[in-house]
């Protein structure tokens, strides 16, 4: 099969397909028994992160399970802060710690953009081995968080309400904070560079806080970071699908899609699918966007839900997924009524 | 000076004005030392609501120390509640507790619609001292809680991460819920339409949670007890303004504008200003949308973002307020700044 027979790909390259390929943010998670066992041989979750051998097996696992479209790198946003010198932690239960960036010193005591590889190579190596293992039919999705969602984490430490410590940044400290993000785009040019290279065929970008952010300073802290790295990535990889995903961004995501020149945008459970259509789908492809809980509650609501988001975007380019991560009170075996309600 | 001569007014009566008429979110507030002076003397947060003498001062504050075109009434949204029977309390540094409304049984234990007026009554009493004592120059707003956002409080009992308590009773207990939705509804109609006749001139629905909704529920559960709520007012009161402000919708405030019957839509800060002035303008008066960290932060940035969001907004009738509620760590002085700004 040639990798333009994807139906994943052939979704991201704009084509309206009569059943949407699906896969779902997560799918490699905790939600699943045999993620756990693998989870638990790791150690911890980074240990799990940097094992190119148990990353590989666990983002094989919903594949071999459900028979998904796209196969998404198991990895994490925060392995780029790590690879620019940021201390990193994830405390069970609690989340992940990093030491903080909050001035111009500390952004200056970073390392550069290139450094990040010595950290972050094992995930290249995770991207080898899948793109050698996963069925002709599946697409390999690398990924990375963008800068935004990235900075914040680095600003604060940890994950914040509203993500006011970044805000505050932004606004009290403007030269430090455009300077941490310029360094964070550079690096995630080149760690997605460096996946693409090993074998990824599509390529991601989380926003996952660009709902946070007023806006006024959407433009220049969300929307030119992700245009910037996907102008670089197709530059470098001409062809090369990029989603980008500007979780939040409600009425903005009109304007992102049309100039953030992404492939696809990934819409939030928030965002009504009819709109979407009229006002997103002409520019690019659209992913999403299920509410999670729906694959917690599971029976006829997830079914129902499934073929109206189906039937909404069905007049243009669709790839069918989440409007976030499918969580670990999910039922697996809800995965299967979604894929009925898709593929039936 | 006539009622309709009120910049305010003239506003939300769809006039486009050279300067807008300014009023901020939580006005009467912790961030003025007169209003701690007054809550100080009141005793506890509810006895400050249910002392019209005293409500109707700490209305008065902003109005003398700054000069607003609107006073909006103090009160709060969880008075209704309060009404329908559920205890409340506001514990200090932790927001309010109430007894849970989670089961069909618990939902029909609440009292009907009509004996809120035994609990709420004072509440009249403000806002009929305040229609007496405002300066002819100054429109009085009731307000409410929607129904969404009430519930949320009503069935967890609190405020809560993405309100999940009330998102699960939505979906594994339907009829439940859209039962306490009613009744809600029921009780907002009669709260407000007590508030008009004791003297407000506008009336406000905050359903400050309306961004936890999946686009799928919006319609159901947001836009439809807005606009019952405003056709029922608007039949018994021809002619009043409804403000209504579904925080958080992004996407779906387009189709909110189009079809809820307000005269004016609130936005909250992460709206583009300039989308709005293109989808949302053409059918409402646009409220908003500073961000109120900018009220925090104040100088130059915060002029400069005022005189943005009014330029951006000057094409269309527009009422200057905040994209949410003053913060207690704003400083007074910079609502000088921003009235410099817009007015100057």
């Amino acid at each position: 099969m040639s990798s333009q027979a994807k139906p994943l790909l052939r979704a991201l390259a704009g084509e309206t397909l009569r059943v949407p390929p699906v896969w779902l943010m997560r799918q490699a998670g905790r939600y699943l028994p045999e993620y756990r066992a693998t989870r638990e041989k790791a150690g911890s979750f980074l240990d799990l992160c940097y094992t190119p051998e148990l990353a590989a097996e666990v983002t094989m696992q919903p594949i071999r399970r459900f028979g998904f479209d796209g196969a998404i790198l198991f990895a994490d946003i925060l392995l780029v802060p790590q690879g620019l010198g940021a201390d990193l932690t994830f405390v069970p239960g609690e989340g992940p710690r990093l030491s903080t960036v909050a001035t111009a010193e500390e952004v200056a005591a970073l390392r550069p953009a290139e450094a990040i590889h010595d950290t972050v190579a094992p995930v290249y190596e995770t991207v080898r081995i899948l793109s050698q293992t996963l069925p002709p039919e599946v697409a390999l999705i690398g990924f990375a968080g963008a800068p935004w969602t990235v900075a914040t984490y680095m600003i604060a430490g940890r994950g914040t309400p509203n993500q006011e410590p970044a805000r505050r940044m932004l606004l009290e400290q403007p030269d430090a904070f455009f300077t941490l993000l310029d360094l964070i785009t550079e690096a995630t040019i080149e760690y997605l560079a460096r996946q693409v290279e090993a074998g990824a065929e599509a390529v991601k970008l989380f926003d996952s806080w660009a709902g946070s952010l007023s806006a006024l300073d959407f433009e220049r802290v969300c929307l030119e970071p992700n245009r910037r790295i996907t102008a670089e990535l197709k530059s470098r990889f001409p062809g090369l699908p990029v989603i980008a995903f500007p979780r939040g961004a409600g009425a903005w995501l009109e304007r992102f899609a049309d100039s953030c020149g992404a492939d696809c945008v990934a819409i939030d459970q928030h965002v009504p699918t009819r709109w979407a259509a009229e006002r997103l789908q002409p520019h690019v492809c659209v992913q999403g966007n299920l509410d999670p809980l729906l694959m917690v509650a599971g029976g006829e609501p997830l079914a129902a839900a499934a073929r109206r988001i189906r039937e909404d975007l069905s007049g243009g380019p669709h790839v069918f997924n989440l409007g976030h991560g499918i969580t670990p009170d999910a039922d697996p075996e809800n995965v299967h009524i979604l894929l009925d309600a898709i593929r039936g």
